[in-house]
């Protein structure tokens, strides 16, 4: 993780030392599960906790000599103790060791991500409700299509991030789980009973089947719920940047006192944060792929998941956790342009109010195919010369002799489109957060 | 999808004719749905379906003119009804028949998949309960650890397949979502209760919040379940691989009578079903990302998703259910060599009972450092000269003094390490299907 | 590859029968090698040629026993055959023929692409001609940046496309490489000089060295250029979508008669051709992966790659040449705005131009960072305000203070920013096809 | 690039200084072109370089208000010089600085891969030359095929690693482009002149047309080809381990004194070097993805690849850098056992060479199909019931029929396998550095 984008408390969870104690932890479960199953002394885990301070340094010096971290760090343990030293990492395998202190990371970093998340949700929410009747342009293909709200454009974001929730929520489920099962996941020199306690100190769930490691299909799926959140961090990021554009400008990005857009270009107010986010979405699409081709690893194991682990863990949790806080801080700043809206609603002359003509042409009994012709007669003209759609329908004998002009003024009110948008909204209404 | 792997029920899943069946099938429930709230007469959709026969290249032909396959679809079928026609599709948006068709296609083929891995998880059962008691040597680095049982290697199979069931199950509940709610999503032209009746008789749910489609974050989580499964499986193919390799042989795949390994080399028996399964699996991990790239679309809908679409759905569940069905055959006729197991086992000439003689050392009073010395020096020298372990082990001065010789000797007794394997198959009791 | 995005001759070129052909031809040639060389009579390849007849379904039929594709073509080919079938395949491991056949379906591919590939160069040229003057805007992050010519814009998409030509290129040379070196790659059963014979006959080259294959390595570099054309085409496509979305409309897609854009909306006009575009893009970058991990094979080949590739290389191949071609015609015909790229330059009321008044004052001895405050200060007035940029600059004492009126109006000239434009085409005049 | 896998100098190249001073020498390389063309007084550079000290810290200060790096940058310098400030960064957009720098980092970078694979390239030949006729089996689908010499095997690595330098050379030049030329490309506040000047100066050349910034077509064709390097590295380090495997150990990393494989297992040695290069090499295929991605960028540029490049241009390079570094140390140290191998060719009791018996029966008159089943039935007698396959060949009537006693004990030579190696080698005879 590059420190332009480190975030604590992330960041902390991530380092050498963390880690260490981490690791320390673990063993220190273990051997309280020995003092409970009469393997160790009562008191053991207490004596080494109170004697062994964890140094960097000196650990990374051990394994010069090593070659193997988890050896380099409990000759360092061994060597603060005294005889109770005979139960520091007895009948463990570096794995168990390692594999559980790495569950405990993810886990962790499972739990920040979520609660940046359910900040995120809390502020979409805040975002839906604020312009739930707010009249905005629905555009497909980049095209205008009808009116619709903007609060609902929020709401749906607001529902797919409540999806990445429960997929999260899952995901912590699914990284839970340590082993301490030995060399080749058979339980041969730790009884299946020392594993249960020991986990269960630290919160975690024996895996089911293990081999030298926790099955790496499990820290894949974790993976992927990050690589597919980071895919709808991109989704809300990239419709900001099509609204910040110059043409469209119906949000903006908080722009600060200071700021510059441009060295070049005075006059900039670009919406970086939301590129920002694209770009790092792109990177956690990226650790997905190599969580997956860590999964079919020969035999019992081999190491070769352990460089990669290195890399991607950390970036994918701290790239997660980073684009969630920069999500909600733009998001809760966000300038929404509500009279821009309108006028852009209303660009194309009354040609997205195309449908409920149709609609209503064979709602009065004409067939489908005559009267899409004709409306389709009436946009091309409109889009062709830029006549105005309303003026060409309410001109057209075809359609007055069939529809009043009453009838045919209120198909082109926008509110019509928004007479749903509550029944959508009270789908909702069990979150809570929602006061109107 | 390629003919090569294309098997049925699957395949018949994706034909062009399939899916305007599904299509069909949408806009008969929403004028069922129209019925019921007194738009459509009682009988509409009875009368259309009666009136109506789908011709596949009578539409292609239509879609040549315009453009559009939907649009090409309506006109099929509307020139075969009377005024019943004027319902038909009426207020729907292409994406309402489509999206909601696709969910019917996706979780049909979702189904698929799930019973081919029950049947996988039963064969795999069947084999870990066969051999739960089948001595061999865990390998880890690809070097031989410790002694352990082929039943718990498969087990380990068995319980990674379990995960992936449960994810598929999650998956199939996450793809059961269609929308009937207009060009962008708000319910403009048609009310949620038609929705809800229609998808209601489609066993669908109404997605909370939709755009003019289903959000593909939905699509992209499935497409991620089957990467993480075709991952899994290639786990499965890569141990066989290895355990086939000449100088291994502890398993080797059926060889059908006149199957041929080589034209050159008459005498080739190779694991060809599991490299398949290998190459396979890559390209499932592919299809994950297209998916993932297919989420942030923009503002309510652009189709650059489709065409992918059009290649992945089909491509994706195919070659899932293909792997399933091939590893389930392959795992079924698996030749299980148990004696050439036992003979690997005893290669280094006891090497891999060191652990054993360690921790009875560190167990008998020595300390860890010492006792990770002599042993490590015994066993290099094992290595180097090719010396016997076990030999040198109860010759050994250091060792003898501290460990009587009949206690040497039961630490290399390979049944040691399978006295806790029942306890990990109990794990799994709840399971049924456990009959030996 | 799918019927729907098949163009011909791409895709006669990887049905079975044109394969079965290729490996006759492979054959063929070996024998005439053989023939040189003296192991074969003379005319034993012709009178092979002349006996038989490839038969699809026969060889599929014979597979279904040998569950070994050569090896049934092989039995196909022979029992149609006399004496002179001794020496057909003689000699030869399978991977002779099908890696051989294989580099002559790529180069094939490869070729064809190229040709469409120079097709597109051709059309682009045109268009950035045409344009060459032709103001428009420039945009960074999706903010209206500076004036800059359309043309350019076209320039950048050639330059970028020839680009891909010369990468193509070399994967042309990089693909033509066959083998027949045997089961292992060294010429156990067959001398060099046949395979430089019969190689010659087919214009490959010999692999330097191979293994029972040409290393993957090969065909992960041909895939790599196909993938980043698609991303390259996907630049154009993103561009055309966004000058076409309903706020900019500076370009369109061509819209034909009879064409339906909606199924509900008769208004509509999406630029869909630009956004399938994007969609296949992204499955050529997924295939890229596969080729990748297919690479890293097991000792002198293991064959996991070759199902993958039954997959990939007809869709990589098939969907580039569709890219191109689409691509082609969509620019051929593409709709430019001149009017509204004008009208569109001016809705920041001049903003634009405020680099000019920048430089210009710090050209007359203003300091950079009081003339960037000044500046800054009053584009944001305008952004705000909606006060017209120019007005603000004119009245700003600071500013005229040291800049005359007359000089003042020169800076928001827009064809001041086309003043080097010809330099920069003047770079591609070696090229050719160019006629002003 | 995470501590544990950067080296130097590689390490060095992408520290945040360094890139300040790229971006210092920029800056002045135009300044040195603006005295040339007369913008600027002569010695203006000189001066500029005499007074300022880049320093990292105050810059991040100051950007903390810009909220942008380059306006810190030339702030921070700026302040340091007097009236000559009016001339630095003058004219100049910050992608101009950007863009070009990091060019030249990426140049940097390539050349220190390819100091690297240099050295590779040497120690591999030399391995090649040194067990030019040591003989081993050659292995498909990890089924022992035919006898091969192993330094054939590593003659194969060689030319593998020669098309990645070739390929890294082509990356080399087509990443030595630089941009000055505006915000949009278009040269509107600097002459071309200028950019030929400075370029020059930096041993750039100017890419033909830009936009805001450099394309990045030409940064995901390096990237791509650090992927493939990537998986060419994987290839040798997979072979590596399956030589290792503890039943046919014909090689062995180097194993150092006072390491240790395991903490719990005392015998063991591992290939730990070559399963993390695996483990590295699937992230060069994820960045590879990334840059693809970056492509299709918006408009003149949007910025949304700047946030991914942070990571992958400094972690792709230093652990390509790390992966050549380590995999040239694995093979100068890699421990080769000639007898064990010589061993691992008799295990199959002569099956090996059923091909020559198959080619000599043809050769002999006998057609293909008889021939084949005679060894075929042979072949699997050995197969199944262990017997000697030489023994079965030589007792069988139809084969001693029509071969001699003589010539059959010839079949069974493995020396007759490498009778043509030398040919192979002989084409990489100007290569240089063999010598013998």
């Amino acid at each position: 993780m590059i420190d332009r984008y480190s975030l604590s408390p992330m960041k902390e969870l991530w380092t050498l030392n963390a880690q260490y104690q981490r690791w320390f932890e673990v063993e220190l479960a273990v051997i309280e599960a020995y003092e409970e199953v009469g393997i160790a002394p009562r008191g053991t885990a207490r004596t080494i906790r109170r004697k062994v301070r964890i140094n960097v340094p000196a650990i990374l010096e051990i394994e010069k000599g090593t070659h193997h971290d988890v050896v380099a760090f409990v000759k360092h343990v061994v060597t603060q103790l005294g005889s109770e030293g005979r139960f520091f990492h007895f009948g463990l395998t570096s794995s168990d060791v390692v594999d559980t202190a790495l569950s405990m990371a993810l886990r962790r970093s499972c739990r920040l991500i979520l609660e940046q998340l359910e900040e995120l949700l809390q502020v979409l929410w805040n975002l839906a409700l604020r312009y739930r009747n707010t009249i905005t342009v629905g555009r497909t293909h980049g095209v205008h299509a009808e009116p619709t709200s903007f609060g609902l454009k929020v709401l749906g974001w607001y529902a797919m991030m409540m999806r990445n929730r429960d997929r999260l929520e899952r995901a912590l489920e699914d990284v839970s789980f340590g082993k301490i099962s030995g060399a080749v996941g058979n339980y041969a020199h730790v009884d299946p009973k020392v594993e249960r306690i020991a986990l269960e100190k630290l919160s975690l769930r024996p895996i089911p089947v293990s081999t030298q490691i926790v099955p790496r299909d499990v820290h894949a799926a974790f993976v992927q719920t990050l690589a597919l959140l980071g895919s709808s961090v991109e989704t809300l990021a990239v419709e900001i940047r099509h609204l910040q554009r110059t043409e469209v400008l119906e949000v903006e990005e908080a722009f600060k006192e200071g700021q510059r857009g441009s060295s070049a270009m005075p006059h900039k107010r670009n919406p970086i944060l939301s590129e920002r986010l694209c770009g790092l979405s792109r990177l956690l699409r990226s650790y997905a792929l190599v969580a997956l081709e860590n999964v079919p690893l020969w035999h019992e194991r081999d190491i070769s998941h352990s460089s990669a682990e290195r890399f991607i863990f950390p970036d994918a949790t701290g790239v997660a956790y980073y684009i969630l806080v920069t999500l909600k801080h733009l998001v809760e700043e966000l300038k929404v342009n509500k009279e821009t809206m309108r006028q852009n609603l209303d660009i194309t002359g009354g040609l997205i109010y195309s449908q409920r003509v149709l609609n209503t042409l064979i709602g009065s009994g004409m067939d489908r195919e005559t009267a899409y012709k004709i409306v389709q007669e009436l946009s091309k003209r409109a889009w062709e010369s830029g006549e105005n759609f309303y003026h060409l329908v309410t001109s057209d004998p075809r359609i007055t002799s069939v529809i009043d002009s009453e009838e045919l003024a209120e198909l082109f009110n926008p509110e019509y489109y928004l007479r749903n948008i509550d029944r959508i909204y009270n789908r909702f209404k069990e979150v809570g957060g929602c006061e109107e």
